[in-house]
C-alpha cells in the first residue's frame, strides 16, 4: 500500500510500505477514507519532534472502514464506518479513568508519531474499542474528519479549560485552524463577545463570518489598547492561547480580567515568562492540556442536531497521491487562504 | 490613641494618633482586642508596597469590639465582638458579586495598605456589614484572630485553589505561616499524603506534628528525587507554593503530576519561568489569587467544631505598647521558632 | 397615586393610594414605567397564597427611574433607569453570602406579597443596592421587564439546575411563558434537542418558531411513547417541570434517562408520587428552587450581545388604567395567544 | 466446587456446583478468598427481586486471586489479589465513558443477580480489566471486601451525591452497615457535625465510636425536634436515607435546611410522597443512583493512608460451610450487634 514516510527532518515522501496487521487482540485494522494534516505533522517535518523516528507513516487524523478486527474488539465489526481519534486510550489504566486518555499508560499521542498513522491506506489502531467512534449513517463523514483532532482539541484545551460561559468576553489569541476551531465550538456557551486576533486579514475576514464579534489584526492596531477599549478596561474573561509562542501567551496575560481564565492550545518550543509579580493577586487560572478526545461523542451529538458544522474548516481537497501538495498547501496555510485540508484515498 | 504608622522603607513607629471616625454611613469603629502581623506587613516595612504610603497605620488582622456605627450598618451594633476580615467588601459590586472580594471596587485589602489599619487601638471598618463577622460567644478570641488573613489565604489560595481531594498527595513549599496555614485546612478533604517543603528543620518538625505525612529539607535532599521517589515516579496531584520566590515556583513546576495542580499564594516580586515547553502537554492548572475571605463563615464553623485548631499557630504573644519586638520576632521568625505572634491591647 | 390592590380572593381593585416613602436607609423609591402579571400574582388573586393579605399592592415585576434614594444607598441616585428583581436581596446574610436570594433573612420574594409592589405608579425598594440592576443607556426598556422573574427564573430553575449542556436531549413540559423562558435560555448551551410537551397547538406553534426542535400535544399523542421513540429508548437528559401539577412532574419522571436531571420549576400545591421503587437505581438528580436572581447581571450581557431576545415574550400591551384588563387576557392566556402582556405608565 | 445457590423465594443452599469457566476473552476466573453478606442478597432471598432467577449463586462482593484470564485481559495475570466490584463495567459503552458504570450496557450490578456470583470457591468476572482492582501487596485483605460494595456505595450515593462540604451539617438516616459507611467516608470532607438517627441503641453507640457528633434515637425521642433544636431551626445541610422506607425518605424532607441535598442510598419497594407544596421554593436536591465504583481507586488510596479503616466494619467471621449461619447473623444484625460479617474460604 502507499504511506507518507517520515524520512527524517525536511524529508517525507509517499511510498509503498507493507499493509500493517492486527498484532493484539485489541487491534482493528482500518481503511482510511480520508485524512488530513495537523500543525503537528509539520512540526515532525522539520524536526521538532526527536521522538517520531524516521520510518514512521504520518497523520493522527482520519476517518475508515473496519478491515479486521482482533479477538478482544467488542464493539466494532468488519465494515464498521469509524472516525479514528488523534489520542489512543486503552480506557482501563489510572489516567484513562480519569477521562485523561491523553496520558493513557499504553496509549496517548503515539498514531503518526511512535506507531504508523493515517496517511496510508491502511492503518492499524490500538485499543480500538476506545479509540474509534462509530459514524453515524448518513453522516458527511468527510466533515467528521475534523473530529479526530482539532474540533476537540479547540473545544477541550481551549472553550472547556477556558470554562467559557453566557456571557463571557473572550479573546482567542490566533485564527489558524485551532483557533478557528474554539471559535466554533466555544459558541455552544453563547459568550456575549468573541474576538479573534491574528495578522492574516483573511483568517480574520473567516472569523467575522464563522462568529466572531470583533477582530483584531495586532500588526495594524495595539491589540492591548483596543481590548481594553472594547472592555471598558476590565479586559476579557478568558483568552484562548492558539498559536504557541511567547509573544501570544505574554498578549493572553496582558488582557484578562480578574478572575480569568487563559486557556493554553499552542504546542510550545520554549518557556515564557509568567508575571507573577502582577498576577499574584488576580485570581487567574492558567490551564495546558493535550486533548483527551473525551468529548468526541458530544461533538457529534452537536454535528448531528447541526449545532455544529465541521465541514466549514475545510478547504481544500487532495487526493492520497498529491499529498505532498497537500503538506505544501497546509504548509503555507496564510497564502493559500487554507484552513484544513482533506486527502481522499481515491 | 496609640497606632504603628508606616514611615517610608525600613521606618515604622509607635505613636499618638487621633481615634478614626465614622465617615460614611456604612462604617464601624472597631476597638482593637488582639491583632497580629503578617509578612505584607514586612513587604511594606521594606519598601516592597510604594502604594502603601508614609503616615498609614499598618495591620489588617484583629478582633475587636464594636465602639460605634455608621446609620446605614445593619448587622452589628454596639458591644458586638467582630473578626475583622484582611479584606473590605462593598458586597454590591460586580466582583463581590461574583464573590470575590478581593477585587471589589470599593474595597479589596485596603486596611493597613490604603487606609489605616489595625495594629492600633481602634480602626474604622469600611462596608462593615460584609467585612465583619460575628465571634460566637464563648470562642477564643484569640485564636480567631487567625481568621483574619492567614487562615482564608492558606485555605481558598491553596487548598481551594488546588482543589484538593481525598486521596491526593499533595507538597506543600514553603512551612512558614502561610503554608502551615495549608496543612492545617488542607486535612479538611483528607488527602493521602502531605509533603512539606522548607529549609528550616524547626518548621518541618512542626509540620511533622501537625499533620505533614512527609517533610523535605531541600537543603539536605534534593526535592525533586525525593518526591519523585514518593510518588513513584508520578509526581504530586496538588502542589502549594507558599513562598513567593522563583525557585520555589520551579519547584512545583518540576514535581507537579499530568493532570494536577499548582496553586499559588506566594507573593511574587518578579516574573517566573513557565516551562510550557513541557508543560503545554501536561494537563496542568495553574492558579493565583488575592484571598477573597468568602470561606470565613465556612472556617469559623470548623472551629467551633474544633476540627480546626486555630490556636496552634500562635507561638509568640506580646502588648501593643511591645509591638517594635513583635516585629523583630516576626521578621526573624524562622530563628525565634514563631509562626504568628499575638499583639494585645493590654 | 394609583396601585392594584388585593382584596381577598377574587378581588383586585385599581385605586387611589399613597405614594410609598423611604423607610429605611436602604430603600428606594422607584417610579414605574413598565410592569407586568405573573403566575403568582393569578394565585394570590385565587386566594392560594394566604401570606399575601387584603390590602397589599400586587406585582413583583417592572422597569423604572429612581426618584428618591436613602442615605445608605450607594449604587443609585435619583434618575438612574432600573430593573426591579422580584426578589428582594440584603446581600449581607447567611443565604445571600451563599447567592441564595430567595431565602434572604430580610428579603427573598416579598415584594407584592408580604409589601406592597410594582403594579402601582410608585414602589418602594428594600435593599436597593442588591435589589436594582442598572439599565444600559439606549437599551429597550420594555423588553427588560421579562428580567426581573420570568427569564431568571426559567433560566436558573429550569437551565441551571437542570444542568443543561451541549449535545443534550431535554424535555421542558409546559410551553406557558415559564417554559418558553426555559426554552430561550436553554439555548445558550446548545442541547442537540429541545422538545416541547403541552396541549396548546398555539403555545407549541410558538415553541418552534423559538427553537423547540420538537413539540408533543400530549392530548393528541403519548408523550411517553414520543420520547421514547425520539430517545432511541433512553429518555432525556433534563426533564424541565414548568407546570406545578402532579401530572407533570409525573411525566418528567416517565421520561427522563438513567442520570438525567429534573428540574422543577413549577409552583405546586400538592404533594406528588415519586418512584423510588424505580429511580432509586436510576442516578437521577431532582432540583427545586425559587427563583434567586443571581442571574441576571449575566442575563443583561446576553441581552445586550442579543444572544437573547426577551421582546419575543411579550404579546400584548395596556395602559396602568387598563389593569384589570391585562389580567383577564393573562388569565385567558391560551384563548388570547398571550404570553407576557406589558403595563405601561401612561 | 461449593457455592451457595438461590432457589426461589426463602430457599438457599450452599451445594456442590461446577466451577465456572472463561467464556469471554475479556473473562477472568477468580478464586475467592473472602466474601460477604450485602442487604441486596436478603432481598433476594426474601424474593423482592424476581431479576434473578432460582439456581443462580449469590454474592457480589469479595476478594480473592486470579486463577485465569481470557486473552484480552491486559491488566491482570494469574496470581494476582485482586478486588471484585459489584458492578461489571465494559468501559467503553456510553454509560461507562461517562463514568456511570452502573448502567453499563454490558454490565452494572449483574454478579450474584444474573450471572453467578461470589459465594462461592470460584467467580467468573466479565469484563476483568474494568471490573477488579489490584489489591497492593501487604494490604488488610479482609478489610478490602469493605471496598467490594459497601463503603463506594455509602461514598458515592451518600456522600459524594450530598455533597458534604467542610463545616456542613449532616445527618444519616440508617446506621446500618451502609448508614455507617457514609459515617466513615463522610468525614472526608471534615462536616461540623454528624447526626445519626436508627432506633437501634447498639448501632447508635457504634455511630458515636465512628465519629457521629450526635445520635439520635426516633424511638426515644421526635428526630424533627430534636434536629431543629440542634440546628436552630434551619435544618440540615445534608440527609442521608439509608434505609429505603417511605418514612425515613419523609424524615429526610422533614428535616432538610433550605439549599439542602438528600441523597437517597436505600433500596426502596414502593413510592413516596414528595411533598413539592413546600419543597417547590427551598431550593433543594434530591439524588438517587445505584454505586458506580468509580471511587474505589480513591478509596483504597485512602485505605493506603490509613484515613479509612474498613476494618472497623467488619463484627463476625464465618466459613463458607457455614454461610447459612452467617446469613442468619446478618438477617438478625441489629440482635447480634453485627455491621458485616466475613465468609472465608477456609
Amino acid at each position: 500500500m502507499k504511506g507518507l514516510v517520515y524520512g527524517g527532518p525536511e524529508k517525507i515522501e509517499l511510498k509503498e510500505i507493507p499493509v500493517p496487521k492486527i498484532e493484539k487482540p485489541t487491534d482493528a485494522l482500518v481503511k482510511i477514507i480520508k485524512t488530513t494534516i495537523c500543525g503537528t505533522d509539520l512540526g515532525i517535518l522539520h524536526g521538532k519532534t526527536p521522538s517520531c523516528k524516521p520510518g514512521t507513516t504520518l497523520g493522527h487524523e482520519g476517518v475508515g472502514v473496519i478491515e479486521d478486527i482482533g479477538t478482544g474488539v467488542r464493539s466494532f465489526k468488519k465494515g464498521d464506518h469509524v472516525i479514528i481519534s488523534c489520542i489512543t486510550s486503552d480506557g482501563t489504566c489510572e489516567y484513562c479513568k480519569k477521562q485523561m486518555y491523553s496520558h493513557c499508560e499504553d496509549g496517548g499521542w503515539i498514531l503518526g508519531h511512535l506507531i504508523d498513522g493515517t496517511q496510508a491506506e491502511y492503518v492499524r489502531i490500538p485499543h480500538a474499542d476506545n479509540s474509534l467512534y462509530p459514524i453515524p449513517s448518513g453522516a458527511d463523514e468527510e466533515a467528521l474528519v475534523m473530529l479526530s483532532d482539532i474540533l476537540p482539541t479547540g473545544f477541550e484545551c481551549g472553550v472547556l479549560n477556558g470554562q467559557v460561559k453566557p456571557g463571557d468576553i473572550i479573546a482567542i489569541v490566533g485564527a489558524g485552524p485551532i483557533g478557528i476551531a474554539s471559535l466554533l465550538t466555544g459558541q455552544f456557551y453563547s459568550p456575549a463577545e468573541i474576538i479573534m486576533i491574528d495578522r492574516d486579514e483573511n483568517r480574520l475576514a473567516v472569523s467575522k463570518k464563522f462568529g466572531a464579534t470583533q477582530t483584531i489584526n495586532f500588526e495594524k492596531e495595539d491589540p492591548i489598547a483596543k481590548v481594553t477599549s472594547l472592555t471598558g478596561g476590565k479586559g476579557v474573561d478568558v483568552a484562548i492561547e492558539a498559536v504557541g509562542v511567547p509573544e501570544s501567551f505574554e498578549l493572553c496575560q496582558s488582557i484578562i480580567a480578574p478572575g480569568g481564565h487563559i486557556a493554553n492550545i499552542g504546542v510550545h518550543g520554549k518557556s515564557v515568562d509568567l508575571h507573577l509579580e502582577t498576577l499574584w493577586a488576580k485570581n487567574i487560572t492558567i490551564t495546558t492540556r493535550l486533548v483527551d478526545t473525551v468529548s468526541t461523542p458530544m461533538l457529534l451529538k452537536t454535528v448531528e442536531s447541526k449545532r455544529l458544522q465541521p465541514a466549514k474548516l475545510i478547504t481544500h481537497r487532495f487526493k492520497l497521491d498529491e499529498i505532498l501538495d497537500a503538506y505544501d498547501t497546509f504548509e503555507h496555510a496564510a497564502d493559500k487562504k487554507a484552513l484544513k485540508v482533506i486527502i481522499s484515498r481515491d
